[in-house]
């Protein structure tokens, strides 16, 4: 039989507890290794510019320096760029930890004396900072002490301390290292003293420390976590927030978990939330509570989900519009909304094996995260629309720019840690002890008892060569998600030309008794497509989208003729994108061309992937096309 | 001859000085008494239900307490039901000067024993509450004395009292009562000394003050406010300001305002400042800065206007979008904005004579003004969408309804001074002498040497009976603008049967030595028609509108047959609209019905003018229908 399945020692940042109603189970971060291609480079642009960037801004921004004043307990000088309600923004602590945790994660992929150097500062302001009572709080401790977890609503301290607990997990798991892990504990102690047992009923306004109190659990052992998690969650829908600025459903607080029928408020706090819910079903076994998650998390990928996987369409709340309010121009598409999205859906994967998820994590990271960074790593998007039209009325210098760093910072740190731990969502373990390849790179992946190397050009090409590297005794399933998108798939033995087509669901399974150097070719249909939207999206009635594989493609300015403005362009219906040639400043991208007008005169139209959008300047863009005669 | 135009004894909003540049002259309000229909059904519920009903708000809300506590220099219980950044709002006072004008305009047209006592409450309490030195602001004598004009930016003090200084016009224009003139004297006394000539070099985040001390010029002849309001819009657009949460367009302090090309930033912001800029043209000669506003308004009008008249599409900042940016689910369309788009209208008009004016401000009373108030003259909309979905996700209850107050309360008392001074935009006096009728309702008027009688069932029917009752010697002209939306236009001597018809241009007029008895018929096409959007228009593509006269169109989930949902509607090209019974509840409305489908199925449509939605409950609505195969 097969090994057990991931045990407290995997190295990831989501291992279910062996034994759990889990219907996959994580390879750890170590049991892949990214060995070139499209995402070997996203991880050296990661390690190298991403992240050493990050902390250079976080010590401009004085994200770093407020941990020095809290250590100091110093009163005055805190600094952020932002203002909330007349105050520094109270959740700035936690970009520092959301970069800690990217860090760790890189650094457990290989070892980097700049980034150790860089994270050593970080983790002792971190260790400093911290009051003998446990309690952390750089916001609290220099500006508002005694107000310590009184502004439950707007302070963010949980939420915080969520960030830590998660950036601690990746220390411990990646690199045996407790120095933040210990922290992490004296702070949750202090949560619980205040929130816990015999203490008051309070929940955070933005979730995020549940899902990172299981994990705590996780790694601990100690129950006593996740009963605290589960407080959180079973307290939270019975209005004990208020309404604040935006409604009770902004923070989720409407109804219980158990019974709120949609994604509302907040995209981000939705996602964490439902995150830590699924966390919490899977170790104690609440079916109950994973239904309603999934439920709730089908209803918004059918009514609540850009194309690119984006969600959350409102500026104002940073919130999910009603079903179907998906407007392009006006999307808030926000990046960390993206990456949470990615957060559960990968927890949905692992907990019901719905290969819906691996699909949307695909979609999301391609259209929807990767979209927000610049190509050289350092500047990103925090909203990230579908249009953006020729004449636009600027009101502020760099609007429509990726930033190097924002005033409210929680996006560029999220998307380090995403990238860092990508990988880990490339493959799984399948209940029958087999492997289930769900994400297409480059890699090594040792899992269960076999190991195997991929190697492909995805997104540019549709093949991917398999070939086992080492052989466990027995007969083991092979497994590879053939994502929603593709209409053609096979699997092709190298030396006997066999094929394994796809007899039904969602993925192709190869199951013998495989030897050391079986090699096979698997082919996904990537041609380009055009894409009609549901007609009950209002806002692209009568255009189309050009997708090719897992990307969505987009239209710039820049690559049209000279006199032709992007309004002026339309589809006829038929026509059929080509593959062509990337733009001048990423030769290794493919692009596309179809057949089009501009105010009724042929052209040939040229199609970017939507990810590199934004990287020639200033122009307009846009997803959805309009249909000529429309 | 003619005798001289409007003087400063016409009782008006806006009464430019004899001599000035102004193209158009107004009527005073006492010269327009309105006989009966629509309009004067709309006054009448008014004065008895909306003025009364809002007086009650004020007092419930604590909006005039704050007037007590200011007198008698409290220092706690400062009252109001909204909190921005952390305090109460700081612009509460303005709701009761907005409502003291809207008051002192329906004593002008006939006492009222209630109005005028709630009147004289509230005018004893502003001028109890008035500081010795002049300064008037409860927010700031209350809750933070000491910081007089220290918070320019967001402290509204001079909007608040530009708004004393209207309803201080008001009273003295309409009835001759100067208790508020004196305050509002004092209190721009005050301003003049802190921000006047020697004094700082401020200008207030929220304009209004401009219009408010041209007015205050107009009354008491002196110069000085003249030039104090000419020194407010010299200043903006220097960045003085900064950029604020928003940007600097947010406030119009991104450009001087004979510079920047595009209304952009907060709508009714942006619509208060062209106000006061328009009314400093008019007064100084300064034909280059009219022009940058006529300029800045025909752009708007062509790219950043609604189907509706309604202005500011952005949620977030209350803001235009881009040009185009007009989706009709997020519309903000707030209603001030639209009052205040009315505002500059007139002023446009009356400097400019331009009749596109006259036109928008039709379109934006009836679709984008009126919407806001509920049948019974008790509850108001702030946000005025032109769509509402079958399937919402609430967050909130209340939501999609009427309100009868908020937090915000700026709409409700702006919309009772709108209704109470509408008559005053009804016709105006031509340079040449002569009289020219901008609005059709039933009423007497009074222009030159002139007196007529209009009678119709305007805006349900195009014919509009005109008798003259006293003729004045000699020639006058006698115009009746002709709307952009009517395509069709003539007018009949009742006794002859001769037609003057349109030649070219806006208008009819007929030019002669006019009878007492004369009497003729206007007779404009009103005839219901289909609209199509402007291309450019992303959001409504594949849409259509049904218009009748200047009505738009709109159809409600009540309407429709049972298990029919609103997203399942469809117009086929070619399908002409019919004049049908109004809804149930408002037998004097004119419905209109169409051929259409529903999921394919034939239906016959039934559509009721947009400003009478959401008065049967809360269901779905849509302005813009699909087109069958878009």
């Amino acid at each position: 039989m097969a090994q057990s399945a991931a045990t407290a020692t995997t190295v990831a940042a989501v291992v279910p507890t062996a034994g759990t109603t889990a219907a996959l189970h994580p390879i750890g971060a170590t049991d892949v290794r990214l060995t070139g291609g499209f995402w070997a480079e996203r991880a050296r642009i990661n390690r190298e510019a991403t992240i050493p960037a990050g902390f250079e801004q976080l010590q401009a921004a004085g994200t770093l320096q407020n941990f020095r004043l809290a250590a100091q307990s110093a009163r005055d000088g805190y600094r952020a760029l932002g203002i909330m309600f007349d105050k520094p923004f109270p959740f700035l602590d936690s970009d520092v930890y959301k970069w800690l945790e990217g860090a760790g994660w890189e650094l457990g992929r290989a070892p980097d004396k700049r980034i150790q150097t860089m994270a050593d500062e970080a983790i002792g302001l971190v260790e400093a900072a911290q009051r003998p009572d446990g309690y952390l709080n750089t916001f609290v401790q220099v500006l508002t002490p005694g107000n310590e977890y009184r502004d439950l609503q707007w302070g963010h301290e949980l939420y915080c301390i969520g960030h830590l607990v998660q950036a601690a997990v990746a220390w411990h798991r990646a690199l045996g290292d407790d120095r933040l892990l210990l922290v992490a504990e004296r702070a949750c102690a202090s949560i619980e003293r205040e929130l816990g047992p015999g203490g008051r009923e309070g929940i955070d306004g933005h979730p995020e420390i549940e899902m990172a109190l299981v994990e705590l659990f996780r790694v601990t052992g100690e129950r006593r976590w996740l009963e605290l998690a589960t407080s959180f969650i079973d307290r939270r829908g019975r209005g004990w927030l208020g309404d604040g600025r935006f409604g009770r459903g902004y923070w989720q607080d409407h109804l219980p978990v158990r019974e709120a029928p949609a994604a509302v408020g907040h995209a981000v706090r939705q996602m964490y939330l439902d995150s830590g819910a699924v966390d919490v079903a899977v170790e104690t076994g609440d079916d109950a509570l994973l239904d309603a998650v999934h439920r709730r998390w089908r209803d918004m990928v059918a009514t609540k989900t850009y194309l690119t996987g984006a969600l959350g369409s409102r500026h104002k709340d940073e919130a999910f519009g009603d079903p179907f309010e998906l407007p392009p121009d006006r999307a808030y598409a926000e990046t960390c909304a993206a990456i949470a999205s990615t957060m559960l859906a990968w927890r949905l994967l692992l907990a019901t094996g719905d290969p819906a998820c691996a699909d949307l994590i695909e979609r999301t990271v391609y259209n929807a995260v990767l979209p927000s960074l610049s190509t050289a790593g350092t500047a990103f998007f925090y909203v990230n629309p579908l249009q953006r039209r020729t004449h636009r009325t600027w009101t502020a210098p760099g609007e429509g720019e990726r930033a190097p760093w924002y005033a409210c910072a929680c996006c560029p740190p999220n998307l380090m840690r995403l990238i860092g731990s990508w990988h880990q969502m490339l493959a799984t373990e399948t209940a029958g002890g087999g492997v289930l390849v769900q994400q297409y790179a480059s890699a090594e992946v040792a899992a269960v008892d076999m190991r195997l190397a991929l190697t492909t050009d995805y997104p540019w090409d549709g093949s991917v060569r398999v070939e086992i590297l080492a052989a466990p005794d027995g007969e083991r399933d092979l497994a590879f998600r053939v994502p929603g998108w593709c209409s053609s798939a096979a699997l092709r033995d190298e030396s006997s030309g066999t094929e394994t087509g796809r007899p039904d669901g969602a993925a192709i399974v190869a199951t013998r008794q495989w030897r050391t150097g079986d090699a096979f070719e698997l082919r996904l249909d990537i041609a380009p497509r055009v894409t009609r939207p549901d007609p009950r999206v209002d806002a692209v009635r009568g255009c189309v989208a050009l997708e090719r594989g897992p990307l969505v493609y987009a239209i710039e300015s820049a690559d049209l003729p000279p006199g032709v403005e992007l309004e002026d362009v339309e589809i006829p219906d038929g026509a059929a994108p080509r593959d062509a040639a990337g733009p001048a400043n990423a030769p290794s991208i493919v692009g596309l061309t179809v057949d089009a007008t501009a105010a009724g005169t042929p052209i040939e139209l040229a199609a970017i992937p939507y990810f590199a959008w934004a990287n020639r300047g200033v122009g307009a863009m846009r997803v959805w096309i309009p249909r000529a005669g429309s």
